[in-house]
């Protein structure tokens, strides 16, 4: 255990965390027992977090076979370093974090090779709900001191939470922790598709289906690359004003067209698009993105989640037409080596992230905020704790 | 029509050819009239032909959508130019040519493109039965002079054929046109899934499903390339002899084992290949390819033909791994600006030609040709007309 550098450091601490008990039911703001960090573990004393379309999929409980409950949801959040546990060199008491559901060892086989952001053990694992070290949950309730679940490697619901320090990333102290909130999944994820996974290049053409904060990190990526074209693909318009600001130059609305939405955007690109993003949770929204790109060299970029045992809506016979398919985690980015200098570009204009924060409510209102989420009202809604 | 060198030239030729009349039933060796090439098409004397899967499936008729009757089939063929059509400038009567199924008109939005071999009018088009210029056929039946339809951009099975320039390739008169007669597909198409679709690096692993012309094209294009580990995949063990011959390090038979294939090669390699390619045109096979790459990093190349509306066995998620996939066609080369070349480097050894001919038979053999290849024999049984 490092040190007793302040008052809480190596205790239980008691404090506030909205924790789901069922699918789809209201979270509860109860009182919950957060242990110390363990070794190589942070406990964090979380400032701000905000809820991802990801966290709506899974408090839903689409995906039947990642459910348990107790658990404590959430991963896109910033905070503080309340203590650290054993081993831990690289942060401390005071720094300034926000936590990665896509962490970074450093020392793996993916870690170590460039080209991949995946972790051997601290990657995104939607199963994976205690802690590496000793299979054990850090938090308890309150009441009873029955085990609550950790959620994709962050749980971020919680005034304070415990993190493996593969999954935290230190920021520069001058920049306001509100704005990295958003590095945290959405703004990055969506970013780092267009810059790493595809490489979008200037004066290209590019599709995203899906307006929420993940599709509109993508086009505001796309437009910091010159691209020429970002059209944009949502079912619901109210997106479309936002959208603009952010960087898309037309929007499609598929349920007001005659014809597919890939035959419109055919039509608006005279062939189809260079690149297109499914940021929409949609395997129709796949399918149309894959259709929307051009032939011979169309990339489609997967980056929407999509539960249940579905598979891929594509033909083998049309890659035959030159059209590549991959998938985008976290945006291709390396959480801890490659954050950081993300942070700075950002702060110095490359996106502006105040645009993804369309709103601020109390961390009690969570279940608010998620109903803002769920009726597409809200990019991000950032909670205050 | 350009000039009257020789006695056949601007005039209809009556030749032997072996018609297709429905699926699945035996060709008809009978004769048939040829129509003079019009503008920039090219008759070509076929003086070498073989069989491919892809005549197979079509001639079985696997793909209903497909089906046309009568049809001369076969697309892998080598030949000299009996004449040309109106503008056809960089060929003349008595060049050595090979036709190509996958054309390259030198003009389109892709032929101008660097990275990929597709073209607007001539790339490879499973539909396509007559010539472009005029919708027609050029080819009769002598008795009634009934239209039979044309095949792949090519139609091989035939002592003439008529073939559009796009679709030409000229190569070195001093290189044996029974060699050239592979690079027509088969073994283009496989040495280049490896050299220019996956790109193939020194010390890589790879894996190969399907074990046939194609399959061993892509072992000895992934041998040439320094590749340290090919494992080859195959549930007929009568093709492991060859395929150690060819690059084949190790050979692994499905049916033999008491895991699933990719389990055996995640052994074999610690991990997953670098790089897996299905030639079998299975989608039990592409699955258990895509399975067998490395997380991280691991790409799939298709390049079996899949009929029917089946879709990819795969679930979206199982891109999030870092994996990607693709499909190749005549391995991604431009037929007519890159095979001279590869011909040439075949000529200096970069690949042994004579190791796919496994059979030779006259012409008039070719149901017994078709027989072998349909039960597994042979890899290509070159066929004198
Ligand atoms: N790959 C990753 O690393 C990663 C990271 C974060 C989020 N995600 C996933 O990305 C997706 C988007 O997340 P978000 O937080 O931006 O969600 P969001 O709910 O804010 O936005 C989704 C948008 O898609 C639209 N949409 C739904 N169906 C559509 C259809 N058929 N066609 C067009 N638009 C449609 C909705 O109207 C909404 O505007 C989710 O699936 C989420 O789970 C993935
Ligand atoms: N993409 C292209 O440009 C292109 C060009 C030529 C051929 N093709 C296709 O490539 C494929 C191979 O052609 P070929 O001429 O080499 O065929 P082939 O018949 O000579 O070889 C196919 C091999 O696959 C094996 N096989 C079948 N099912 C299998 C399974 N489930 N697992 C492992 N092995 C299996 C067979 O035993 C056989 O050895 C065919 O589908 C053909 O249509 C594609
Ligand atoms: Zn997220
Ligand atoms: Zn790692
Ligand atoms: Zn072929
Ligand atoms: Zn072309």
């Amino acid at each position: 255990m490092s040190g007793m550098e302040n008052s809480t450091a190596g205790k239980v601490i008691t404090c506030k965390a909205a924790v789901a008990w069922g699918p789809g039911e209201p979270l509860v703001m109860e009182e919950i027992l957060v242990d110390p960090p363990q070794k190589m573990e942070v406990r964090i004393k979380v400032l701000f977090t905000s809820i991802c379309h990801t966290d709506l999929s899974a408090w839903k409980g689409e995906n039947e076979s990642q459910r348990a409950y107790p658990r404590i949801f959430g991963h896109e959040a910033s905070g503080i370093v309340e203590s650290v546990g054993e081993g831990v060199r690289d942060m401390k008491e005071g720094d300034h974090v926000i936590p990665i559901f896509n962490g970074e060892c450093g020392e793996c086989l993916y870690c170590k090779r460039e080209g991949t952001n995946m972790c051997r053990d601290y990657g995104v694992n939607p199963m994976k709900k205690v802690m590496v070290s000793d299979g054990e949950s850090r938090f308890r309730t309150k009441e009873t001191r029955q085990p609550i679940f950790h959620f994709l490697n962050t749980s971020t619901f919680t005034e304070f939470t415990v993190v493996e320090s593969s999954c935290v990333v230190k920021v520069d102290p001058t920049f306001p922790l509100q704005k990295m909130t958003l590095l945290s999944c959405g703004v990055s994820t969506g970013v780092g598709a267009a810059w790493n996974t595809a490489d979008v290049k200037a004066g290209s053409s590019v599709a995203v289906f899906g307006l929420g904060a993940v599709g509109l990190a993508v086009a505001a990526g796309a437009r910091a690359r010159g691209a020429s074209k970002i059209i944009g693909v949502d079912i619901n318009p109210a997106k479309f004003a936002k959208a603009r600001a952010l960087g898309i130059t037309e929007c499609v609305n598929p349920d007001e067209l005659e014809t597919a939405a890939h035959e419109e955007i055919t039509r608006l690109t005279g062939g189809g698009v260079d690149y297109s993003f499914e940021c929409a949770g949609s395997l129709t929204a796949l399918r149309e993105a894959f259709l929307s790109t051009q032939l011979g060299w169309g990339l489609t970029v997967l980056l929407g989640v999509h539960p249940g045992p579905n598979m891929l809506p594509l033909h083998p016979m049309e890659l035959f037409a030159g059209k590549q398919i991959t998938g985008s985690v976290f945006g291709g980015f390396k959480g801890k080596t490659q954050i950081p200098r993300f942070a700075e570009e950002c702060m110095h204009g490359a996106v502006n992230l105040d645009e993804f924060i369309t709103h601020e409510l109390p961390f009690e209102k969570i279940n608010e905020a998620f109903q803002l989420l769920k009726e597409g009202k809200s990019l991000r809604c950032l909670m205050h704790l």
